[in-house]
């Protein structure tokens, strides 16, 4: 047995604990979200020294399950999970990206983008849904009888489930509306074996028909309403610091939709302050689409209300939502840790997932909408031009091929394409082609200067 | 200066030697390729244990440029480059899976995939081109003067070679036939700010013309003729024995078509064996589609000879070569590693990238390749139950979205799609779904047990 404990408990605090293994996803008295909390005082008999010492000697090591981003923090995630149940696939420890060229051109020198989407499933989710598959394996291991682990999404989601549960044969099923999702959005749980049913409904019909099946017990939950997935998330805030050598940066930029990415992030530092590893925290921006940004609006009022909204269609589809699972935790994140919020419109998202791509990265557009507000807030003088800046870019940007060949071809709709980079047509003649390469090396050098 | 050196030599040993910040690509003697060769000797002075431990403390930690998995090997690949000259994204260091529910499927349960493509730019490719552009790097800051880097393809390279331009500010440019190629095949370079010329040619007049180009010697040539590239991608051999904990696996297959990258596998293992961090060398399997199988052919007649031959087509794209540039130093390899050649034909292929995915991988129909040829020489006996097989996975399967989604669908030409797996369209009912669900369950429980 593990000397450090976990369990469920109600995010406002309603008396009674739950047992990780149990099938339970929210409190049973008020019906709010349930969180994972740890036995710090158990934690804090290992120093902070000892366990920066213990997380970096683990660090992308070969004992399994700990060479893992995730798990190489096992005992703050699920300390008493046996090990032989952790279906790992090597997740987190990415790269956290020095922006130098991009930086400049914002203004913040000391500007790094934690890589999120450089990974298996190509997107950020594979932190939480290692956690998920593990413990539900372990549950299984246990004698549960569990026959599958749902969810409804439609996108990094289900990529993240069928791929962990392909790892540890675990049935998968992704819920869909029909018509309302392309074969391409699919590629990833269809690849990995997982049930796609496609259903004659519309994406609410999937999530109350989600509820009632999650609700028999043999199917278990993995949408964001699992709090789970927060304790593998969490680790990104961890991983980050540690990155800088256990310095922490002045602001964290991260976009945001149901919000769980956000409190996970907070959590984590919180986390790492409480155990005494660090002792201050850095200032969080939290960015959203225009499109649907019920947090910034909240913020814009003091977070006295939260009020959802139906959110317009975006080109960040990961955030493209109105009513998010998670607004409380990030409320209470964001008032912790001096936060701000700040929007960026389609064109914004759009020219700026561009520019910062033409500086060596290839970023998603979640990522283009935390750059975007990265910019607002320089300029808005929020953020200082000698501070260090965090960006987490979530998903990989080979995710948004179709987007980003349309952006450079000017074809998406009502929006100018600024920085579009569209192929040359030219004669195969020696001469035409050196004059066009000098024409544009010329250009790059102006530029540059 | 460091106490190290290297330089190019004719693969033929041709007596003259060239720096490797001269622009030079083939020996002016013989007219073949060039190698970078090193000071052994200087190496030597170095026990091989005092390697070991500097590999390993620089690996993923935070001191620039060795944090890398190419630039931690410094000494041993350009060790006079100065430091800020080195165009890092932080390449390498990727992820060796154990694949465990795949390896008992094919019988060989010590079974690892080197995820190459978990990548920045979603291919092995990375791991070359942060030693080309750097060296660039380093020639333009001593008064070299290079307009541009340039080459010739449509996919992996230019994608490395646009986004390594794009994190240095040295422009790139892509020549490619009109027509012959989709935008989709163009995002990364497009959207890395390269300058993409359509010309009205075909790929020969597009290779030609190349030539006549760099002559200039304002153009930088990054065709894998460049034996630069070698010297980044040779660390992968290194790195996933340094992942055993420098214990030697016993095969290691890995898919060829150009074949620089098996030459460059053969390269790192051998300076290891050179300078004393390994006894014995691993046995090496080159995997080639039947559709391009002209090493296939020659290692049929024990490499007496070797014909260039017109490639057909097939899924894996990267590897459709008939006429490998790299072919002499791969049997060179290949003979020195007592190492085989399988072929896959495109069913096979496509089925076994197919069923890897399943098991929780996302595969690039090259490792498809790889897997399949796996798989015959483990029925052949070639490869042996026992024994450990590391097989080099190139690419991100995200990069082949489109072609997943035809074979689940079923909509690959000649292809029957044997582990086909569609979305299932039912009605939005409790029962009907969870009845759908248990039937999956079951299914997939027999098939596990």
């Amino acid at each position: 047995m593990s000397e450090y404990s976990a369990w469920f408990e109600c995010i406002n605090g309603c008396p009674s604990r739950f047992s990780l293994y149990e099938i339970i996803y929210r409190c049973p008295e008020c019906g709010d979200l349930l969180d994972v909390r740890h036995d710090l005082d158990a934690l804090r008999r290992r120093s902070a020294g000892a366990w920066m010492r213990l997380f970096d000697d683990r660090y992308r090591r070969n004992t399994f399950p700990y060479g893992s981003g995730v798990w190489g923090k096992k005992e703050w995630v699920i300390p008493f999970l046996a090990n032989e149940n952790v279906v790992s696939t090597y997740e987190g420890a990415t790269n956290l990206l020095w922006a130098e060229r991009y930086g400049k051109m914002v203004g913040v020198e000391d500007l790094w983008v934690k890589q999120c989407g450089n990974s298996h499933t190509g997107s950020f989710k594979d932190l939480g849904m290692t956690v998920l598959v593990s413990v539900v394996k372990q549950m299984i291991a246990e004698g549960e009888s569990i026959a599958a682990i749902a969810c409804a999404s439609t996108g990094d989601t289900s990529a993240a489930l069928a791929n962990y549960c392909g790892a540890a044969g675990i049935p998968a099923v992704v819920l869909l509306p029909r018509n309302k999702v392309s074969p391409a959005q699919l590629v990833q749980p269809l690849a990995n074996g997982a049930l796609v049913l496609s259903l004659d409904t519309d994406f609410d019909g999937c999530m109350a028909l989600i509820q009632e099946i999650t609700k028999e017990r043999t199917v278990y939950l993995a949408n964001s309403m699992n709090s789970l997935r927060i304790e593998g998330q969490k680790t990104v805030g961890i991983e980050l610091v540690q990155q800088f050598d256990w310095e922490v940066p002045d602001w964290i930029v991260i976009p945001g939709g149901n919000l769980g990415n956000v409190s996970a992030l907070g959590k984590g530092l919180l986390m790492m302050r409480d155990l005494g590893l660090i002792r201050r925290l850095p200032r969080i921006a939290v960015a959203q689409a225009a499109n649907a940004n019920p947090l910034y609006q909240s913020f814009l009022k003091g977070f006295d209300t939260f009020a959802p909204m139906q959110a317009q269609k975006t080109l960040a589809s990961a955030i493209q939502i109105g009513n998010p699972v998670s607004y409380k935790r990030a409320i209470r994140v964001l008032q912790e840790f001096d936060g701000v919020v700040e929007q960026a419109t389609e064109a914004e998202l759009a020219d700026e997932t561009a520019l910062a791509d033409r500086t060596g990265m290839f970023n998603c557009p979640h990522t283009g909408v935390a750059l975007a507000a990265l910019r607002k807030l320089v300029e808005r003088k929020i953020i200082r031009s000698h501070e260090r800046v965090v960006v987490i870019s979530t998903a990989h940007g080979l995710k948004f091929a179709e987007q980003k060949i349309a952006y450079h071809l000017g074809r998406l709709d009502g929006i100018e394409s600024k920085h579009a980079n569209a192929p040359v047509e030219i004669a195969a003649d020696l001469k035409v082609v050196m004059d066009s390469i000098k024409r544009f090396a010329d250009k790059v050098r102006l530029l540059e200067a």
